[in-house]
């Protein structure tokens, strides 16, 4: 990595309403982490959020008064060459694709989520692809990057990645990082001085411990936790998780767990929801639609206080303190997805899990994870095991994969996986060019 | 062994109704097996059936002309004492309670089975006391002799027995054998010609392949169960399996597959029978009523005809084919429920898996398998952490275990799993001695 | 398997001396397996062998009134063609190879042995190109073909054909044979009433225990082998293990672990023999003439009773049993050398294994091993790892390999690995081309 | 841990000629690391040196003016009570057992060392009952204490810790210090800039990689040390490695590693040495009684220049360092014994293995490791079962275990195995209670 000139940072989806807390982070990380350019990269069709975006992240910069240069771009290669750090928080399909993903399932009864479920499986189909395209020209154009993925689903676009790639990546989420500051919020302590002991998958991450200044305070979290009403991500329903369940758990569950340990209060709310006030994916459209309006203002010179209803708050904060401690090599703890490589026994090597890491200059160490008991093993193998197949399913248009990926998912009952898929796929059929050659075969119905 | 005088042999739930074809199996078989001593054991609420089954046995022996001693006791230990070989086909609680593991997850609208899902954790918690008080009794009284076990759930008594007890254990169950005989008839050859690579948990097998005479035949197998309408167990309603299933799963699914991989037709059709024939259990009750009527009969001399509607057909004469391989070291191939011990690669070595084995005179020797892929993998981790769950669950009284193996359990929605199994607990109270105290201190609601 | 017309067999390096065994082997199976064409085949220099061995056969065919075929060819692939087995006893070098597999180490003090140690090392990259060239004939003239392998280090050998070609194929050596025969001699019982169970890896196999009629008798053969003096294989002087090291061993040992066990003495023994009768190989060069004037003799119809001085004796005999095995589908009891495939849990996955196996049509089963104990481990492990590196060195030509093979192996010490090392390639350089490229590189000196 | 008070630590083995470094140690941290009673720790034979190391260290802390309370004592149990830190630098039967460690072996022509072959198995079953005995001490009297281990060899007393005891352990070695120094020396750069990525088992470990801000310079390292003279420990003859060797490894060895890599050239200077100025301990017994000297001079009020000559340097650094980013939570990098747990996938779950490790107030976090090759895998494997032999002979008096650890180990030719161990056995008997019975029963010759 060039340490002697300045960073070249590359964002591909750049024309997100996230950019502006991504160029805030570097702005306020600037003497330790010299961005001289960063390249917000979008495609056509988003050209003209790219340039309201663009136009304020330089204003931002302005406003800072530091060295940065903002280059906004359609040409994702010129944008890749020699960078040092690509990060990625594109959408295919934007936003109407996630309202689908969300539809779709709600259809037949089932649990209808951007990430988690038959919608992730949807989210994964159309974003493997373009992610393989993404790491084509880094492998040419700048084979040393680091690539930073937020794009969701994080844990299964990593595995892709680490399996089909090779390309030196980390996934990036905001829960575990919410996860941490609600516990150390709840213990009324500094949030530096706490370590979370996290393992699972990217939005099936469980905390084995909170440690306070190297004490073990996790019981007095799931007590907090219990007797108050804790506010979580923006995108999960906050439905209290039940004194039974969580003290038999022994460890907090993440806000998605819900859709797994709470199912059928979750398709509830969310039934209600699509009735009512719609579907996360239109009420963040709605959001979206006002952000870019606020953007617009060139009398806006910094982040906006509204991008935090916004529901990925913390993110690009995550991704400038690791690109920072990558750059820095400062040796200290973050929650990335990273390949397993032996860290959770009972995972296969390949997959991509959610720890609790050291990093430095060479990347992301997750720490050695003490065996794991039955009531965690075996959700976390059956959803790593369709995350698999999901791969599987993406990366080759693998039909049979993809309809195996549904059959087994814990949120999925069987029965409607076939018509479920079928939907997906031909719903979304502009954005999955590896399943053509299965829907001309006649097999999508 | 003793392998000079003959066999004892010790029936624990001797008064069931399956006796006769057990008795059978030892008349057909005695020149190569001579059982001289067969104790059929039962507890005092089952003497009437004891009585009048082994009165047909008396008769069944006498008629064959064969030198075998019918013993009816309800002293266990005197039964069990020397013996070289004990089977267990017995039921705690009955049919009443049988009918009540099918009827309470009904109320949640959730799958009742007696084996599979929440039906088959109480059944495992009322049987768990009882085998382990069995096991003590051989550890004592014959600490050589192999205990075959038929009582359900096979799998997750068979983990209970080996990893609490000292006792040489092979679960058993009649799916398998079932499975081969299907697969044999549906390519028109003499069973005996075919072998199945077999693989998974007692009612959650797969049929990897169908070898027939060393050419594997799996995906003609497949493709004539597509077509055809075949007749499989009497416990599980034949619902197709629909082509895209069978053909993306590449492998031959197990009856009890049916809850997993279209649980909501399941789900249907078992409250549709609910409210018209009545459950399973039901029906089991009034066919288990005629034949003891039959058995009556002093003119009935062998086993009848009605028998094989009851459901377990070929389980006794499975268990008279294995135990006669380890007493004559026959190194013949069985289907069987064993340690797992490194052959599945992917599950803990202490579960209980079903298998092919290889079986001689030091008991099973479970065949080799190769990775299995995740579609499978995925659903069996799952389901055997459920069944580490349960053992754990019956074996101390643990309430948190039991809860957690509900809410991990792919066919229990995870709301219901408290009230569910509170409902399971107090409903079979009688039977629980180990959740007393959980009772006591009011967590059970 | 073509099962309505006769068998075709091909044996590389048919003008080996062993040939009239294998022969003997199809006559007398000929009722279950009948060969119809017999390929032997040689190469050039081989020629003058394989036509007098090739008469010898031709002759006792006719003597047995047998309708088998025997093809004496140059052309190997007009062998393989459709073959519906191949056996391999080739020899890359032929004895004088194996006469300097044997001295070159010994002028490093070192043990000088044709399959263990160096020399097995010097044999094994002999090997591997040649055998690489008779798979790739194979996966394209005859993939449905099993290779039968013989060729040592046979379990190199294996290793190498499972981790670098498609072809079927099972190692088979005759140790194990030999130590099930003596053991059932020991025994003063019926060797068919015998069973091992053994593990480990080729010339490294230990017999955990020895089954009679299904009872453990490891302790009385343990005790009888130690009170007597019992013949073994003819290549292996016999010094005795001492009390102490079986005892704590507490299983058999095979005659190879002598290298291992008794290293000093064994080295004493060959270098004391190399001054007097010569070394093993330059007995059997003696040995070998003397049997191709028997052979010669136009009057001899039959096997000869003086090749079971060669050494190999049982080899040739254990093939046609296990070809037999396969063809007949007859599920019994071999020991082989396959892939571990997780039967042994301190080995990886893709290593070849020696164990007792159960086979069928479909070919060898590995019975599933107990955890092995750290006495048998570490030396399992590190052999087995030395067996990894080879493979790579002659399959890659790699150096680096070769060198870091010796200086993990037991028998090597360390200091003489490089020289040790050098002078094996250059002086088996006309059977190395794959290190032709390190020797014109300067590096061997 | 105590945060508010001052730290109690104990130092069994408090009388060794270490002691003043570690007491500098702590007078240098004392703003950080608030020692306030430092118990000094030995037995009756140690009291003439624990009263001189005990005056100089006293007349150290008053010269440093630091308010740290030396205390003197022959009871260890007072020492323990409520210690927060116990500390290990005991030798059991001093340096005549050493001496005799490495005379013993060298009578069979085999290498004779403290800690590595034969030398370290009669250290390691000498030192396993006291350890065991003093971990008794620490659960009762001071369970959350950290038991740093100095004690050779450290390795099998961190597993024999794990595996028999309770307490929270981590073995320390200067071994990687040095070498991590070295590296960073070689490469002229600040110490501080440079991790390494460290991987194996005490006094076996490797260095994979050197990282000198986040850049790997593991190939200048090793070009380096071929090229120069490089003074490593001083325990160990400074033998060159050779080209092909090192190169062929792609490491860098430990300093010991000469041991296996280089074994007869060890042994030849060993045995000349052993003729010449001594063994080893010979040496360091004179040293020993120099220090002694120098000690005892009333004037000297800091850690005289002279220690460093004695061998173990840096030891008590790593120590106070270690304890220091405990107290402290300071989340750095050390590297340390500590239970493998996965972090080394070729070796038992409770094997000791050394690695770089992530150190905070809950301890040692070994980071994850990837597949390590066949060169090492092989040879770790062999010495960690050898080791875990030498836990199991040391904790019950098992002779066989402890023969089957001599035999499979790569450094002790089979055959000398047993008498060579007898004569361990005799003549260290007065500190071998666990073999009484063994010597009793007459197997000891």
């Amino acid at each position: 990595m060039a340490t002697k000139r300045g960073l070249k940072i590359a964002t591909i989806g750049g024309g997100s309403s996230y950019t502006p807390e991504i160029v805030e982070g570097f702005i306020k990380r600037y003497d330790e982490l010299p961005v001289k350019d960063l390249y917000l990269v979008d495609i056509e069709e988003g050209k003209w959020k790219l340039d309201i975006v663009g136009a304020l992240a330089q204003r931002m910069v302005e406003e800072a008064g530091v060295d940065m240069k903002i280059h906004l771009t359609l040409d994702r290669r010129e944008a890749i060459k020699d960078a040092d750090f690509v990060t990625t928080q594109f959408r295919v399909g934007l936003l109407d694709a996630r309202i689908r993903d969300e539809k779709i399932p709600l259809r037949y009864n089932c649990i209808g989520q951007e990430t988690t479920g038959a919608g992730g499986l949807a989210k994964a189909l159309r974003t493997i692809p373009v992610i393989l395209d993404i790491c084509k020209d880094i492998e040419e154009l700048a084979p040393d990057a680091w690539l930073i993925n937020f794009t969701n689903p994080s844990g299964i676009i990593t595995e892709t990645i680490n399996k089909h790639t090779n390309v030196k990546s980390i996934g990036l989420c905001n829960v575990p990082v919410l996860m941490h500051m609600i516990s150390a919020d709840i213990l009324g302590v500094d949030r530096n001085d706490v370590r979370m002991d996290l393992v699972g998958l990217n939005h099936l991450v469980w905390g084995r411990d909170v440690i306070y200044k190297g004490e073990s305070k996790i019981d007095e979290v799931i007590e907090r936790t219990l007797s108050g009403n804790i506010e979580t991500v923006k995108n999960v329903a906050n439905i209290p998780w039940g004194d039974d369940l969580l003290k038999s758990l022994g460890m907090l569950p993440c806000p998605y767990h819900r859709y797994y340990y709470l199912t059928d209060n979750m398709l509830q709310e969310e039934i209600e929801a699509a009735k009512t006030k719609g579907t996360r994916g239109e009420v963040v459209k709605k959001v979206e639609a006002e952000l870019f309006e606020l953007y617009k203002d060139p009398n806006l010179k910094v982040k906006p206080k509204q991008l935090e209803q916004r529901g990925g708050q913390y993110y690009s904060d995550a991704a400038c303190n690791l690109i920072s401690s990558i750059y820095n090599d400062k040796g200290d703890i973050h929650y990335l997805n990273v390949k397993n490589n032996g860290t959770v026994d009972c995972l296969p090597d390949d997959s991509a899990i959610e720890r609790t890491c050291y990093v430095d200059k060479e990347g992301a160490h997750p720490l050695n994870v003490k065996p794991l008991p039955s009531k965690v093993k075996g959700l976390l193998q059956v959803v790593n095991e369709y995350e698999s197949l999901a791969v599987e399913a993406g990366v080759y248009g693998d039909y049979d994969a993809a309809l195996q990926a549904l059959v087994i998912h814990p949120l999925v009952e069987s029965s409607i996986a076939k018509p479920l898929l079928d939907d997906i796929i031909k719903e979304n059929l502009d954005y999955l060019p590896q399943f053509k050659a299965v829907v001309e075969s006649g097999r999508v119905k």
